[in-house]
């Protein structure tokens, strides 16, 4: 066949069926450009296989623990602490994400978008091989092939897990060990705890650099009462395994409890090791990301990457967003960026943490004494009423004399939910003012940010 | 003692201490008015006593119990139906509520409002006597006395109690009938039905007038699937008790099955009948609500009136608001008047529906085929996980070529919650574009509303 075969060669070709590669075909396909998506495993990448939707099921699965744990104090004649059984709600977890399979199928389907399930290579920075054999070419190629979870290098790491292991465990261990302060650790240890494990959460450094620390400080002692143990400044060393099962070896030699099982979160990488990025001189930076410019163009023209295989925020909606717009530059006309301020982002604790904007400590790092925060400490009425001890906590950071908002950090029940109409407010720019201009939707948590004082 | 005695003589007399006298007589004291609060019954008013606060206890109780139902779908080892001990949870709601009062009189007395517990009545438009005897005078006077529930004049009425009558019952009644289409119909069918009873919601013209029509007939049917039966054009004639319990006469002379309970839910009035308004001269309209301007001045110099007591929008936020702001004009030199118009207000249904500004019907009345609307329905992960048929319909109207947001509507899982944030980009004027300007949280019920397409 020759490259100029309609079946070989196209406007646009899409390397990985990810959120943001999906994203990035749809909306090309709507700008009339003929579309080829290569994705050699399942559609949808890590978000919807191995990331925020599984994520998030496991987490809506703890959350009705939790709220199990109430009913008995509230008055319902529920038996003390019920249990989860794995394989029922894994059956209905892995159900959704079939649905969300076929809907794809369906509209990759109906946008005539050509799906070849394979692995494919650069040969030039116009043309692709698949694993077949068959080669593709298009004056436009966007890698979207994401990221993939890493152990770390010391000696036994073979005998934990990451994410991706995770989710194809069928019950809660007894007893757990999370290795690492980040998000997804955070989030892992919260629902291993809340679902029957006892967790240990082993943190180097920080947890949750990013978020403000007065919030990620009292969600540590939420974590604390919920029977999470964080152990800070934990150096691991080594992972050994005797009769009793994994135990952790520090840096200073000591030897911890058995674990049954131990899960790393202590970093992820870019999905490029297939794809021959040499053969079409794309560069990666030191971290092996793919090197792109706010435009998300590498370094070839008409090579562009989105998604977790650059260096950008690795969050989904960010590849989507960035994906839909480059699309509307190359097809639609569009000269429009992703604005990367002011994103909100969630972190599905138990409860959950939000933010967006800037943090306290960023805020009085650019504009100093100009800072005032706004704090509402309170505990939701559904805890209030079960005895629970957990709390929320609200925080504004406003800047000047017009008290302009530019960062709001929301914890405690509903966050995730609460956070979205503030963040395209706060996006919009308001002030202290427009918050207490809005009447207040009473009793809910979600008015305590237009009531603050 | 003479009148111009210190402790009989106040810059300020509230008469009511619900939220809006509260809240008035706070603002005022901090402006540093000398104020008196005149309150026979408990602090707090309708909202923390028999509104607002128990309705949304019990309105908890009863999110509990529909997911320990959906509990043991998604594999919890739970009961099938677990029942709710109301006399438990009653203890915890009225704790609840008592710690409210708690803080309230220590607010009073750290302020240094002089509290009078008890009854009072104008001997002129600058005088109120307790009911002891002992007369306060007062240059300012606010009205602040809220309403109560009412009745309809028919034969047997008396068999059936209303919201405050709901607030003493310590059960669950096994058949109720609810009369009435308003929010407070609404919230309680909704609620008795998720903690046992079998309801019957009766309904003369519309259910919820004044939310957009498309979503309340959405909750009609979310309401007949979890087993509430709504009769519409129901019109109650009598209500008639023989052995089996109460039936209701509808005007045709049909008469029902029996009943354990009857609620109605068919209208409020103002608490002025012990004031003698008269006597001080001011005057209420035909339905016997003080008459307010958009100042909430009455027409007597000096005498003001705020909340339920007005023919105001009767939500404690608005009464509330306007308190504070009619003190800072007459205290604090603002001339601020509370904006009438998008006020966020949620009807704590099952799920919940919020709405804040026009609804398309009103949308179009104004703005005609310039109005466009936009819509997500979807089902929230929790439900469809669970195989749970409640579904989310979240709706936008906008108008012109600017896509200019006037409204927003939101029924479903977590819409008390995410509506006041977007009522505040909303009221700070916001287009389509700001929406979806602003990333998206994933997986989120709210970020539906910044991807509507």
């Amino acid at each position: 066949m020759s490259a100029s075969d309609p079946q070989r060669d196209f406007d646009l070709i899409v390397i990985g069926g990810g959120s943001g590669g999906l994203a990035g075909a749809f909306r090309a396909a709507q700008h009339g450009a003929r579309v080829a998506l290569l994705e050699p495993h399942l559609l949808g990448g890590t978000c919807v296989n191995v990331g925020c939707v599984p994520k998030k099921a496991m987490w809506l699965a703890a959350e009705v623990a939790g709220r199990l744990r109430m009913a008995r104090d509230l008055g319902f004649d529920v038996a003390d602490s019920p249990s989860l059984d794995w394989p029922t709600f894994i059956a209905h977890r892995q159900r959704y994400i079939a649905g969300i399979h076929d809907s794809y199928r369906h509209r990759l389907d109906a946008a005539g978008i050509v799906l070849a399930p394979m692995r494919a290579r650069f040969i030039d920075a116009r043309t692709i091989e698949c694993m077949d054999g068959v080669r593709l070419s298009a004056s436009q190629i966007l890698i979207a092939t994401g990221g993939h979870p890493v152990r770390p290098d010391l000696p036994g790491a073979e005998l934990g897990g990451v994410s991706d292991d995770f989710f194809q465990w069928t019950a809660a261990p007894a007893r757990v060990a999370v290795v690492g302060g980040g998000y997804i650790g955070v989030e892992l240890a919260g629902l291993l705890q809340a679902l029957g494990s006892r967790v240990d959460l082993l943190v180097r450094g920080r947890l949750l650099d990013g978020f403000d620390v007065e919030l990620v400080e009292q969600l540590a002692e939420d974590y604390r009462h919920a029977g999470v143990h964080i152990e800070f400044g934990h150096h691991l060393a080594a992972v050994e395994c005797d009769g009793d099962g994994l135990r952790l070896r520090d840096r200073d030699g000591r030897l911890s409890e058995p674990y049954d099982r131990l899960l790393f979160a202590t970093g992820r990488r870019a999905n490029t090791a297939s794809l021959d990025l040499a053969a079409a001189g794309v560069a990666t930076d030191a971290d092996g990301y793919v090197q792109v410019d706010e435009r998300h163009a590498t370094n070839v023209a008409g090579i562009h990457a989105v998604g977790d295989v650059t260096a950008n925020l690795a969050l989904t909606p960010v590849a989507i967003a960035a994906a839909r717009r480059l699309m509307d530059r190359l097809y639609g006309g569009s000269s429009s960026v992703l604005d990367q301020r002011d994103i909100p982002t969630v972190t599905f604790s138990h409860p959950p943490l939000g933010k967006v904007g800037l943090t306290e400590a960023q805020a009085r790092e650019r504009h100093g004494d100009e800072v005032h925060v706004y704090r509402a400490g309170f505990r939701p009425m559904l805890h209030a009423l079960a005895n629970s001890p957990q709390r929320s906590l609200f925080k504004l950071v406003c800047v000047g004399a017009e008290r302009q908002v530019v960062g709001l950090h929301l914890l405690g029940e509903a966050a995730d939910e609460i956070l979205q109409g503030y963040a395209v407010a706060i996006k919009r720019g308001i002030t202290l003012d427009d918050l207490r201009e809005t009447v207040a939707i009473h009793p809910t948590s979600a008015e305590e940010v237009v009531l603050m004082r």
